[in-house]
């Protein structure tokens, strides 16, 4: 039922470019598959899907003890088989980011949004104690722009409401043209997958596709401030990306520990 | 029914400081008394309105030379009397400032004005083209603020709505210490013309405690931006002053060029 050749070629696809770090790997494939409170995954199971990518169990075991030694996860023996789980630390983290990684395409168009705001320092003043979504202005000191919640700064010149559309320099700013040139590579690549994924896919397989998506996807949004999709400009294929990363997540489904229990 | 010392003392109260520039006060008394488009004042209504302020003749008529020169008034002879009047470029400066001088008092608090934008322009680009309303942000380059229709400024980031409250820094920078005690000198002087004014003053008394009123008004609003009283924060006086300055107008009622035909 499971068409081996096309899922190899399908992780081939997504594993060309940059060499996998396999402990940012393993953390990409516990926020996708075991961030929940009572989730852990076998060391079987690691196994089996570390060796999928090309892992070797030696890279696996130095990437699980540099884990527990930075506090991302722990882990319990039951018998012979030993369990990995992310410690509190790594969910509050796994949790945090799942936010940005699975957010649903951005629709809204910025014209309508009001809750944008730009912030104006007093004049050689010390830099204000930067929030997550307030972001300086480059070229500019003291100048920050930012959406959501205005932040409480004191001695500030303000505005909040709608912003208008985003310059070219501010966009290559936020995006330049590697960023740019690795979302198109992304996009190209999530084509291929979508093309060449069977029908039937076992849940093993299944989980390590989602981590490659999941991996890829998370280390671009990494290299660039969270905001909009459309302030990015349409040059920038970060919205495209997003909704292939979207529809491609929703056709493999989720995938859970327990599921992963029953092969392994 | 003229009680002429009172008169006489609120004169001088408003004519203390800085001595008057006699071309200066000319434009004003056309401003507030004339600026209509067939409005004329004659040489002799004139000569009594600058002479109750002590302009000498001499002055008067060295001033009216200056001003047909630089193109703000014109004259006509009627028989033996000469007639003065705004020419078309003398009459557009006198109404738009008119729309600043006699502004009713602000009470719209600045969080409710949702007209207000922050502008920031490409890093070492060339100034924009910028209008009325547009303010440099001391401290910064290429970063503006102002109120009304946002400009269309491509390039640009922008966003528009509600402004904060205004920083003390920028309260000092558009309007320092220097204007702000000149604006409670006018504010002590508005006092004090009110308590001297009596019930029954003569149109030519009234021409001319109007002019001296505007004139000083206008020439403080002139020192700052043309932007609500509440940007400059409770201790700049200017609130109080316009609020002062339009009960006093009121109270002297307006003067037209008729009532001042049938004295001189």
């Amino acid at each position: 039922m499971n068409d081996h050749t096309q899922i190899q070629d399908a992780i081939q696809v997504l594993s060309t470019g940059e060499s996998l770090r396999v402990w940012s790997f393993i953390v990409t494939l516990f926020g996708d598959l075991a961030r929940g409170r009572h989730d852990a995954l076998s060391g079987a199971a690691l196994s089996q899907l570390t060796s999928r990518v090309g892992i070797k169990p030696a890279s696996m075991r130095v990437a699980l003890h540099r884990l527990r030694k930075d506090g991302w996860i722990d882990s319990r023996r039951e018998g012979r088989a030993g369990w990995y789980f992310l410690t509190e630390h790594g969910r509050t983290e796994s949790i945090s980011f799942s936010q940005r990684v699975y957010a649903p395409a951005d629709t809204s168009p910025l014209a309508q949004d009001k809750a944008w705001h730009i912030i104006i320092c007093a004049p050689n003043s010390a830099p204000p104690t930067k929030t997550a979504a307030m972001f300086r202005v480059p070229g500019q000191t003291g100048v920050f722009f930012g959406i959501g919640p205005m932040p409480d700064l004191p001695e500030t010149l303000s505005v909040s409401g709608q912003i208008g559309p985003t310059p070219s320099w501010l966009r290559h700013a936020l995006a330049g043209p590697e960023l740019q040139r690795d979302y198109q590579i992304f996009e190209t690549q999530l084509a291929e997958v979508t093309a060449l994924l069977p029908s039937n896919i076992d849940a093993l397989d299944r989980a390590v596709l989602r981590g490659l998506i999941v991996h890829s996807w998370r280390r671009l949004l990494l290299r660039h401030p969270d905001l909009p999709d459309g302030v990015f400009g349409s040059e920038c294929r970060i919205g495209p990306c997003r909704s292939n990363v979207t529809a491609l997540l929703a056709r493999l489904g989720t995938v859970t520990p327990d599921d992963l229990a029953r092969i392994a």
